[in-house]
């Protein structure tokens, strides 16, 4: 039976394939262990570990063949496949700043919708892909086959949306709002609130004293 | 000895100490493990253990204490000493969405500064702290005691900009590059890159298949 990856492991291997991504663009094709250990800081026996995961030739004498390694990443991981398509929904301050984003090209991730209680703001922003009102948002994103929402609403409103999404199916949520959200099981959820982020330092920081 | 609070365990808490500050809102002062299990999708041994580890007599024969426990998790975490000043590096779309975030206030967390390449943009840009150029980043943050930056420049400077902030003695960096920055040890990062949260997303659930 294949192995289960944990999700810190996970998180390292999309972060090594970034790395790979990177070097891969300075023409960089061979990295060493120890190489991944100062850019990472994590230790020689973790990065080993979690390439055990692959199923990949990458290993050389001297060192780790970076393609090689990025690629047996992305296709462990599901990275390597069709284009996943998403929605931001909230174009506030934050949600409208994701308008212009240019950091999807070239990955499997297509914003394809965007959604705002405010009709007029709708129209007014512009946007490489159609906006709607929310009362439009269940029945787009049916249509359009959207799978990963991009929640930027108010806190105050974050887990009725939620709610509303769940229902419409989707199959995960980034959150940037500090809410904490409630979904069945079968939806992932990622938190990147700025303000949690800040309290995960406060509280590493503490540890380490 | 004091045991440690592993990173995940770190996080489940700070989550529920924001589920307590909710329900402080809301005025409900009590809550039932089973309650904790219902909006966090935690096993009731989980929420057991974490909190295990703070020093509290928050358990009372009808459930936990709203208050006592969030408390008892913000002075364990260190989330309740003084002020953590903070500021923005980079005032791009994403960057200056923050200048008028409004979720900092009642926290530790205060910005205190906003830094930009451009001196035009941070002259025409609103903020109710003051904005500066780049070039004077490392002079105000020892002057202004600045512990923590917010990072959102665009991503091919994002490490640049790391090892200027480290070198300034900065203590945390929210990274919302999709970057890999590599810092020295006694630094803590949060990434929260939408990128890097949609292919976790992806990733968790390729894994669940």
């Amino acid at each position: 039976m294949k192995q289960t990856i944990s999700k810190p492991a996970r998180e390292r291997l999309i972060k090594l394939a970034r790395l790979m991504e990177v070097l891969e663009n300075e023409s960089c094709f061979i990295i060493t262990s120890s190489e991944i250990q100062k850019k990472t800081g994590w230790t020689d026996a973790t990065i080993r570990r979690d390439i055990s995961f692959l199923e990949t030739d990458c290993a050389t004498s001297s060192g780790y063949d970076v393609t090689k390694l990025r690629l047996a990443i992305c296709r462990e991981l599901g990275l390597d496949v069709a284009e996943k398509r998403c929605c931001i929904v909230g174009l506030g301050k934050l949600g409208s700043a994701l308008l212009e984003y240019s950091g999807f090209s070239g990955t499997l991730f297509k914003i394809v919708a965007g959604f705002d209680s405010s009709a007029n703001r709708c129209e007014t922003l512009k946007a490489d892909f159609p906006l709607y009102p929310t009362s439009r948002m269940a029945s787009v994103i049916k249509d359009e086959n959207i799978e990963y929402a991009i929640l930027a609403v108010p806190e105050s409103s974050a887990q009725m949306t939620a709610n509303k999404l769940v229902q419409t199916g989707i199959k995960g949520i980034v959150n940037y709002t500090s809410a904490v959200l409630s979904v069945s099981d079968d939806v992932c959820v990622e938190n990147i609130s700025v303000l949690d982020a800040l309290q995960k330092i406060a509280a590493a920081q503490k540890q380490k004293l």
